[in-house]
């Protein structure tokens, strides 16, 4: 199958790796809305210009969006679902309802399929919620991220004055991990589940204490958790802090049992050392599953939640019940 | 929907429970090839004769076989899908193709669907390790089970001459474990994964070392193990060996990178009670998916490789998408 990536920063990246390590996948071209000579990417692929895809449709099977939430992908993923079938990782989790009625709607038109927020959280958090929800009804589930960086968080740091780089990690409690495990059920406060660790590089002459207060006062971001900030040099910065790795766990603890007398836990966790070449990786697995729901003749908008999970791999249904059953 | 179970043991048990306590569906017989006079239930669902299930198609939309994967499934499976859409727990990953093919076939003839080998392994495990292979394809798979009973190894300690009764816990060994997570896919020997547990009661008399003897160098079942056996009184086994507990842990590691240069760990476990209760409640989902399927006109054989997770919920394509995405 043909694939083409659409937007070339980490996620890019994360997607060429892993189609590229694919045998049953061609990466055909890399699509950028920067000038295509300024672009080098990991491998020989051909890198061209976003205008050109209009004229590249019957070369591409299945078209990964790697493009952001917050702008790109609601007006990108409607659009390009015009053209090819597409998939992407959109994340903002109160706006997926509308996102999926308008990738919906353009896909139906155009014949096309589009899946959408495939990644890990959206993605396999999401479906290790709905798995231990359905198999296990009477519970409650926890999520918890990291600890790893987020990018976010990091950004809105650097947008302080006198910050001159920033790095963030969400850190997820252990006793509230402990506590959701436990099958107590506790109600969990956003202070109680995830700490906030950042490390920061101040411009010289900078106050040091106005950063940190700009920083653990900020709404939505830092005030409703316990933050720590540690100001450290450049050097520092680069040489311990310049990865992306995150993670986290989906715990559902319930009853099962006439009248709930017994007590289980379903936990499904991740740890990575790099969260876009990871995501790259589920967003090449979502392609392979969108390019034969496409070719099985399904149309319109779908999520993880709708994809029979052996679509997802390399293997064939015979050597998947042979040897993964 | 309207649901029945064939077969009333501890399995059987689960699935009256989780049917029972489940809005969208319906217990509407129990069959037993018992006397069905002699049958006590948990509900008040009328327990009927094995024979008289061919003459009530038309009120049953799916069969919920709780019989033995030793002799049961195999025959009664394939028999009951020529009459019903079918879901069973067949567990013996060896013949899972041939059980497969046997069911596909009757229940292609039937126009009826046949879900196969659902439960926590075959079945949850199964998909975790075949959605961590699919997004992480360079990689190594470990599985273990536990602590928990194993209730064919505590049946093999009670046909040993001299044993009243017995217990046999499968614990998994911390370190390999440890290891697995490591990134290092190491690799580990059946007596480095885990080790056995043997709570015995003997009768009076029976002479002790023997039987220890027969449980350590029993073949297939213990020599490969590190085996412990401790004998307790039938007083102790009963009042602190009486539930069957199980659970364990699907963990794979891997590489993504276009050279391999990211370690990331996927890791999906389970701590349960009751082994039983929880295999029934994933067999209640699976019948509701099996229903929708049907309904949508699926026929022939499956496994919940194949099943769009989604169909196994209660909740409406909307409120998964809007709540647990």
């Amino acid at each position: 199958m043909k694939i083409a990536i659409a937007g070339y920063g980490n996620l890019g990246r994360g997607v060429e790796a892993a189609v590229t390590n694919a045998p049953d996948m061609e990466l055909v071209a890399i699509f950028t809305r920067r000038d295509p000579a300024s672009v080098t990417v990991a491998t020989d692929t051909p890198v061209l210009a976003w205008a050109e895809m209009a004229s590249l449709t019957d070369q591409i099977d299945v078209m990964v969006l790697c493009g952001g939430s917050a702008t790109d992908l609601p007006k990108q993923t409607p659009e390009l679902a015009k053209l090819f079938t597409v998939v992407d990782s959109f994340d903002t989790h109160v706006n997926i309802p509308t996102h999926f009625a308008n990738v919906d709607a353009a896909a139906r038109e155009a014949g096309t399929l589009g899946v959408i927020s495939c990644g890990w959280d959206p993605g396999l958090f999401s479906l290790a919620r709905l798995y231990a929800s359905a198999v296990m009804p009477d519970g409650a589930d926890y999520t918890f991220w990291g600890r790893g960086v987020s990018q976010g968080h990091s950004d809105a740091i650097r947008r302080i004055p006198g910050v001159a780089d920033a790095r963030q990690y969400t850190v997820p409690v252990e006793a509230a991990v402990e506590a959701a495990r436990s099958g107590e059920n506790p109600e969990l406060t956003t202070r109680e589940k995830h700490t906030r660790e950042c490390y920061v590089v101040a411009e010289e002459g900078a106050d040091l204490a106005a950063i940190e207060q700009a920083i653990v006062t900020m709404p939505n971001y830092f005030s409703d958790y316990d933050t720590t900030v540690t100001f450290v040099s450049q050097e520092e910065l680069d040489a311990n802090h310049a990865g992306l790795p995150h993670g986290g766990s989906v715990i559902r603890s319930g009853r099962t049992g006439l009248n709930g007398e017994f007590g289980d836990t379903i936990e499904f966790s991740l740890a990575l050392d790099s969260n876009p070449y990871f995501t790259g990786s589920v967003l090449a697995s979502v392609a392979r599953a969108a390019y034969r729901m496409h070719q099985d003749g399904q149309v319109g908008a779908r999520t993880m939640f709708d994809i029979p999970p052996a679509l997802l791999s390399q293997l064939s249904a015979e050597e998947l019940r042979a040897h993964l059953m």
